[in-house]
């Protein structure tokens, strides 16, 4: 296997709607700028933090093609690029992987229910062979509560032996500790980056062979979550995490990606952000103000250098 | 409201796939034509059946510009618009209504869960103001084993008030009796066409005030499925009923696409129809073997015309 290219805390990045709808490249730009700033070692765009699957193709293709040239660096960028078709997925990742970027988030075909192994193999496989790039690094995005189909341990093993150059890592957004630690029992030795979908596995996760994760909060909470990652191995590593988790646990209360923008708009003082496209809804004004003050209540506030700043 | 335009038997059309996995443009529009010409009376392009999910958006409107281009009614033709994002939708939607489709078959946002009915009004209302076109015909399509959002009876209510000259109808295969029901009773008077998923509900629904069904099993029963609908007030309807629901449990008993594919194949003589697009999987020979002998059992074969012609 080759070596993998990301560790760390990656974000997958929220994305800044207009009040008209469409996708804001501008706001969209400069946050990611901002999360890089804030100390985020990679950006997992178009994730479902970021309702990426409530954009088109091309929408998604135009914000990376923007993003990267107002210079932010493709090697920090995860983009997913998940699809039900092998022919959309191949031209996303065609397109991401002509920028450059570090590697891909690849979904199973969403649509699709009670679908094999052998079935999601031999997507998987087609959208590989399509591609045909040896700079190629996928990671398989495993997150059963939306899919319902999952990428198992079984499965994962053999797409790892068939395209060792290719298939280098996964997120783990099943929410269950048992499937991240029966995937890092089975493949974190061997090199294969796996990420928990969520900081609250963060501390577990890297004791066991984890190398980061890729988790939503991480839009609101680079600095505490990379806390956590620079000093796993030190005695303050447990108090550490379990800052991070009360402060996911507080947000996850409420509807996540809503919430999220909720958090953004107001500590950036951008009303502007609390826009979602639906089948999502914008989370409503005395939701957002008890998320807000819930947050206070723990003494959360945004970013390493605002808080130093304030202190 | 305005007068829904279909009614009878549709049939949501197999996608064939060359050996390579196109879409095999040449075969579907023969194939498409075969449909119409046993008496279909429309052809929902598009389907779940038809794999159209599996195909990208440019994919799908390129083989619907085929069937125009060669002279295929497009006002026989409700061309499923499904997408995930309104953006992309919208531009299926438009693609369609351009080539003067009789009607759309519209999925909710299918990646999404846990959505509330307040989001998904907010993402066809969305898809219905971008597309925004007063010759738009939207029929509803609730399939929750695939999508796991329903359009449920009151979200469709307020729908056709909200749209009454767009949201003129709804394809039900929730596989529920008892909600295809609710539905009838609850705006079949009004003229809203409502269409049982499959046709073993065809004749409870032409009773309670369906207008037809749309069918996976039309691929390859069209004048059986006909036979009910020209009859079902007759004294024969059940007996003629009791035929075609024998003739979809058979067919049932396997994995419904590639199912039909391989009863494509073999009663078309042409081994072709037999390929899908992974996730799904090609049914194997002794499986196929065991489908035929099962139909030629029960005294299947295919089209009206080759039984007579046998006769």
């Amino acid at each position: 296997m080759v070596s993998q290219p990301f560790a760390g805390v990656l974000v997958p990045v929220l994305t800044p709607f207009t009040a008209s709808g469409e996708p804001d490249a501008g706001r969209f730009v400069a946050f990611c700028r901002w999360l890089l700033d804030e100390g985020a070692d990679g950006l997992a765009i178009f994730g479902t933090t970021s309702e990426a699957n409530s954009m088109s193709a091309s929408e998604r293709m135009a914000l990376l093609d923007r993003l990267v040239a107002e210079g932010v660096p493709a090697s920090r960028l995860m983009p997913g690029t998940g699809a039900c078709s092998i022919t959309e997925a191949a031209s996303l990742i065609r397109h991401a992987v002509g920028h450059g970027c570090g590697g891909v988030l690849m979904l199973p075909p969403f649509y699709y229910k009670g679908m094999t192994d052998q079935g999601v193999y031999d997507f998987i496989a087609a959208v590989i062979e399509r591609v045909a790039s040896p700079a190629l690094r996928m990671y398989l995005y495993h997150i059963p509560p939306q899919t319902m189909i999952p990428f198992g341990v079984e499965l994962v093993g053999r797409l790892i032996k068939a395209y060792p150059e290719t298939v280098v890592g996964l997120k783990d957004s099943s929410g269950d500790w048992n499937n991240t630690k029966a995937l890092l029992d089975a493949y974190a030795g061997t090199g294969f980056g796996i990420f928990p979908g969520s900081e609250v596995f963060l501390l577990d996760g890297l004791r066991h062979g984890g190398v980061g994760c890729i988790t939503a909060s991480g839009n609101v909470n680079v600095p505490g979550i990379r806390r956590v990652y620079e000093n796993w191995r030190t005695p303050q590593a447990d108090a550490l995490q379990a800052e991070i988790t009360r402060v996911r646990m507080t947000i996850q209360k409420y509807p996540m990606v809503p919430a999220l923008k909720r958090i953004v708009a107001h500590f950036h003082d951008d009303p502007a952000w609390a826009t979602v496209r639906p089948p999502m809804e914008r989370l409503g004004d005395a939701q957002s103000a008890a998320l807000i003050a819930d947050l206070e209540k723990i003494g959360y506030s945004l970013g390493e250098r605002r808080r130093e700043a304030a202190e």
